[in-house]
Parts: structure tokens; sequence; C-alpha cells
């Protein structure tokens, strides 16, 4: 058996650990050089295969491969670039197949969420329909934790610590200056239609002052009347409040309570400003008030990264590269939960066409009656996630993130368009 | 002699580290216990000893005041509460006096900025007036650092710290996705008049992305027009911008370029949100635009704050104490910088009157000639103060900060009535 190169992308938003993932898949393919000869890295995702852009990952030094497992963000650059159906454009699924053929290709790792997975499971449809030779693998990665089956996307652990964290901080400081002065915090986080990233803030509770007092998810409906009655009454029991509001909330009509609303390349809303809108709110009742806005700082926070999320994301990419080599093909492995304390896991595979555009939105037994917080079974569910303190090395106060070489390969085929979106 | 009692308070806005000036405080007055009887610190700051509401430190834990030293916030409360001029408000300062009288006490420790070094100088010359013998030492502390004479604020430090990792971060993640997606992200720091915070970002620098590529900072007037046509270059040259702004730059007209301008107890306009602004700027020309605000989140974030912060935290709260015990009244104790590489460092005491009420603003040499950067002085100068990672014990995936008990002492002195502001 000749062996054959791989092909690995990075897709969609980017977090603090997606290039473990990568260092699991590269290092893994490495022990196996028998098999698998190369992994090439598209540059910028899934366009970098369709523009025929590669990166030799073998190029890289062994030292600069192992530092992505502590690097944040996409080393070889991600996209967001959705692939049509393959009705729709066929040509650009065709293209994918003629890159890979071209490049003696036989794997396919694709690391995304839901989008991504789907884009996965039409090239398996593509190659099976060529007759072309192609394991295509999924590795699951999103910070929204939104994928369903696994227990945990990759990404999710450290965005949550890095939330409950800075919730705990904020709070102390408004806690010891509410006397005075401000006494309503509001710390907006990201997710769009799943509450998992806002809910992790409750992590932070302390018996001390109970913060985050009011909790906004997307799954519940934001009535303004409502929360500044919730509001009132946490400032007057604990004399200040701390608010942690998903970008995602709607209210009654369904519309987004954030002001702006701009469209992704995926169609999703971009968002974005819900926290000054409910620091006006806070302010016309008379709280000072102060806001937060997390945004990219959450989901790249590397330097405080969770270590189970660390390893999970590794491990999953290692097992892409193990279940590739045992000849499956149009799965995705998954985070198999075996126990909450201490935390057990193990890695099973899922099928591709199963996981594709799905969204796993917070159960109703994990929000608490009032909509405002989270039960027990959601902080069982969440507190294993973000276990370990998986520091980065440092140089002058700074952490040591890689910057690959990234050198690319000599194309082999004629130019070829993108679909403009 | 006999021993005399000790009152400390914390003023102003919180750092990550003022407890460590606590602790160096309250350990160094145990080592003399012969002279300093106990630590009283002032429940939610002066306002504590206005209103007679003392907490007695010897009844924590010895472990608990070692933990101050990784405990972000005001561990017995901060306030902002400025009192007025010894002539509009004599009042309160002889009550201060007849607090400290009733309860011993010989030696007041005023933990705070400019502000509240002006207080403390005006305490020492009430006393004075008065003929009670009373020992004021101010320990400096500001996230801004704007105070004159010392090399720079414990606070600083680890927010430039926090800045800078967290301008890295963004900006690797930003790199990332900029071919298809977001090409401008902009992160809004605090610091009302001056630019230190935000000119500490540019320690995030590599060069493989040269991020942040544009520092606004209140030293530099903001022409909308300028801001574009640079943004737009940046674009150019890299495929990405990140900007870092200062809360409180200003436009032509002098009016902050932040939407909404409230005003503290101290009468400084409370700021926020300038980020949209600018993304508004951004979007306008089209590209794909992303802002955080770190507000709080910068000033509190303990869990990734500078050793050298910590170190120069404690040892002016030991340095603040030990004056105290040479017989110094009326000063507060400063960094002196021997060296910058390898960054060496002395402790020498400052008139109070000299310090109170000025402002160190970022200097002319510091700024690029394009106002939109700082120079290698400036980074030569910022580098040291972020030196080393003084992380806190962790449990459950969270970092262990202390809640004191905060028993107070009971009160022997009929009620006062605060001054309304």
């Amino acid at each position: 058996m000749t062996a054959k190169n791989a092909f690995y992308a990075q897709s969609g938003g980017v977090t603090a650990v997606i290039n473990a993932s990568a260092c699991g898949i590269i290092e893994t393919a490495a022990q196996y050089s028998d098999r698998i000869h190369k992994v090439y890295a598209g540059r910028n995702g899934i366009v970098g295969a369709l523009t025929e852009t590669l990166i030799d990952t073998s190029l890289e030094s062994i030292e600069d491969i192992r530092a992505l497992s502590h690097t944040p963000a996409g080393a070889f650059g991600s996209c967001r670039y959705k692939l049509k159906g393959l009705e729709e454009n066929r040509a650009e699924y065709e293209r994918l197949i003629a890159v890979f053929q071209a490049h003696n290709i036989g794997y396919f790792f694709y690391n995304g969420g839901g989008d991504s997975q789907d884009t996965a499971h039409k090239v398996a449809l593509m190659a099976k329909a060529l007759n072309y030779p192609l394991s295509c693998i999924g590795i699951p990665k999103t910070i929204d934790n939104d994928l369903p089956f696994t227990d945990t996307c990759p990404g999710f652990g450290s965005v949550a610590k890095y939330v409950a964290i800075s919730t705990r901080e904020a709070a102390l400081d408004v806690a010891s200056m509410a006397s005075t002065s401000t006494k309503v915090f509001i710390l907006e986080v990201m997710g769009r239609h799943a509450g998992w990233i806002a809910a992790s803030s409750v992590l932070a509770k302390q018996p001390s002052n109970d913060a985050p007092h009011l909790i906004l998810l997307p799954e519940i409906t934001f009535h303004k009347q409502r929360f500044c009655e919730a509001l009132k009454k946490v400032v007057e029991t604990y004399g200040f409040a701390v608010v942690v509001a998903s970008e995602g909330i709607k209210n009654e009509t369904g519309a987004f309570v954030s002001a702006s609303s701009h469209k992704d390349a995926f169609g999703h809303a971009q968002l974005g400003g819900v926290a000054p809108v409910l620091a006006s709110l806070a302010t016309e009742l008379g709280f000072k008030t102060h806001w937060a806005v997390a945004d990219y700082l959450q989901r790249a926070a590397r330097h405080i990264a969770s270590t189970v999320d660390v390893e999970q994301a590794y491990a999953l990419g290692k097992a892409a590269v193990e279940f590739a080599l045992q000849g499956q093909n149009a799965v995705m492995p998954i985070i198999i939960r075996d126990s909450d304390s201490p935390y057990r896991w193990h890695i099973e595979a899922v099928s591709l066409e199963t996981v594709a555009n799905q969204e796993k939105k917070l159960p109703k037994e994990f929000i608490s009656h009032d909509g405002f917080g989270v039960t027990e079974n959601c902080i069982k569910y969440l507190k294993p996630l973000i276990q370990g303190e998986a520091y980065p090395p440092y140089h002058e106060g700074l952490p040591q993130y890689v910057t690959l070489k990234n050198q690319q390969i000599a194309k082999k085929l004629p130019a070829f368009t993108l679909n403009k979106k």
C-alpha cells in the first residue's frame, strides 16, 4: 500500500485550541509515515484547497508543530466560506477532488463547526460519486458548544474558563466599589443561538457575593420589564449586580436586542452591542453602570485555556487520523462522558450525516425557572470542562505563540475562480 | 513609647494588586507589634473612617492576609468619595481626627491615586493644626499610571500585561480570519486623560503581523479623516488591522469621541463606548469589523498579573509602614528606576504636597510622529513593568481569591452624616 498525503483545513471562527487539534493530527500522522506521507494544510481553510494553496507542514520544525498546542487562532488561516449544495455548485466539489487527485491526497481532515461538518459530508459524497478514494473525517470545533452528540466541543471549555474567571474578577471589583460608585456591571459574551458561554459564567459564583446574579440566555425571550425588575431586586439584595448576557438574546418580536445586525458568509446575523443596550436600561433605573464586551478576547484567550479543553482538542485530532487509518469515512470523532467527577471521557465516532447542520441549545432542564440562571445539573455538566490551567510558555512577559513558516507547495492545476458570495 | 493603632483605607478605582499593598502594610506592621498595635481598615475606604466603620484586620488568619497578595479588587471595600477642601468642609477632617483619637490611631495609610494623595495631605495638615500626633503616609495606586515622580503606579503593570496579551491573542485571531471575514478589530481600554494603558498594547507587537497597527491616545486629537485614511492603509498593507483605543480620546472640538459622558464623584467624566464609534467608521469603509471593550476585566485581571507589579505593590505597602516608623509624615513612597534591563528599582519618599492633584501624561518623546503609535523609548520604559506571571492558586478550575471576615470593631462616637454629593 503506497502512502497517500493528507489534507487538513481549519474552518469558521477560530478558537484558543483549534491549533491543538492540528498538532494532534500532524504529530499522529507522522507516526504513520508509511501510510500518510505528508500533511498539507489549506491556506485559509477550504479556500486553500479550492485555490490549490497548500502548505507543506513537513517543512515546519518538530518544535514549531509542538508549539501549536499552546498557540491560539488558526495557524494556517481559517475562513468563512460555505460551499453550496452539491446540486447548486457541483464545480466546487469537483475542483476539490481534482486538487486532491493532483496532490495524491487520500485523507481529508476538516476542523470546524456544524456548517463545516456538512461540507465534509458533501465532500465525502462527491468523492464516492466520482469513485475517488478519500477518507473524510471531521474534527469538531466551536466555542459555541452547539454540536450534537459530543459531550463538548473543543474551544468551548477555554471560553467557559475565561468567562467564569473574568466574571469572578469583575464581580470582586464591583462589589468593592458599589457603596459609592458602580452598582451594575454587564458583561456581553458570544453565543448566537445557544447560551452555553453565558451559562458558563455561573461557575464564577462564590457564597460571598453570588455573582453573576442574572444570566441572559438566547434560549429565553428578553422582556425589558422583567429584566429591570429582576435587576432592581438584585441591587436591593446584594448592593450591586453582575449581569452576563449572550450577544444573541432576542425580544418578544424575535428581534435581536443588540442594535445592529449584519450577516456573515454563512447567512448568520453578526451581532454585538447587547451590553450597551442593557447598560442604558440600568442607567435609567438610576444605577451607575459599567459594561464590557469580551468579543474575540474570549475565544483567543489561550493564556488561560482549560487543560481539559486542550487535551480533548489534541485527542480529537489524533483520533481523526486513527479513524482514517482504520478505514472509517464520513465520520467525526466525538467526546463521550463517562463520569462527571472525576471527569472521565472517551472518544467514539459519529457519522457526519447525522451531525451536519444540527444545533444543540441549552436544554430546558439546564435553565432555572425564572430564566435568569442555570440549574445544578448545568453546573455539574460545565464544571469538568474548565479544569486545569494550560499555561503557554512566556518570553519577556508575553506568551510565546508560534508563527509557522507556512511554505506553499507548487501548484499543478489551472487557477480556479471562487464562487462569489 | 506605647503602641498606637494604624488606619488603612483603599480609595478610588480598585486594581489587581491594591490588596498586595494592603498585605504589605498588615504583614509589616505585624513585625513591629511593639509600636503598631492593630491595623484597622476602613470599610469602603475613607467613608469607613468618617462613619467609624472600622475593620479589625488582626481577626483575619495569617493565611487570609497572605492571600490578599493574590486577590484583586478592594478586600475592605473602596470608595469614590472626595473630601472637600479644608475651608469648605472642616467638619469632615475634624471627624476623621475624632475617630482616630477614639481608636488610638497614630498612623494613617491611604492607598489611592492623585485625588487620594491630596486627601491624605489635607488630613496631615488638619492633624497638625489640631495638634494630633498622626503619621500620614500615602501609598500610590492607579491603573492609569498618571502619578508624578514614581517610575510607575501599582496596578498599571498588570493592566499593561493584560492589554498586551489580549491584543496579541486577538491579533492572531483576526489575522487568521481576515481573508474572508473580519478585517478590523478594535479594542477599547481605560485611560481618561493619559494614554499609558493604550500605549502598553505596543508590547504585543510581533514581526509576523505588527499588531497593534494603530494606537489611539488621549494625548493626540482624534481626526476622523486621518484615522480612516490610516486604517485603510493598514488593511491594504497587512490584510487586516488591530486598533487599540483609549476611552478618553477627544475630537477637534475637545469633546470625547465616545457618545455618552456622565460624571463620577470626583467630577471626572465617566466614559465608555469609543470602540463602537470607531467600529462604525471602519464599517463605513467597507470592512467587516469586530470590537471589544475590556472595562473592568482589565483592571481586575489578577489571573495574569505582572510579577513586577505585585512585588512593587507589596514593597510600597511595606515601605509605607517603615517610613511611618522612621517618623516620616505627609509622604508617599515611590518607585525609582535604576536601570531598564535588567530592571532595577528602589523606593524613596516624596512629599504628599508635591504629588497631590498632578497628572503625568505620556510625554511627547514617547509618542510616534504620526500620533498613531509610540516610540522605542516608550517601549523601553514599558517592557520591564509586565515581566513575570504572578499566577494565583486555583481550585476546581478557578482562581482562589480570598474573602475576608471583615469584622468591625465597636463604635464609640455618635453617628456622622456624610457630605451629600
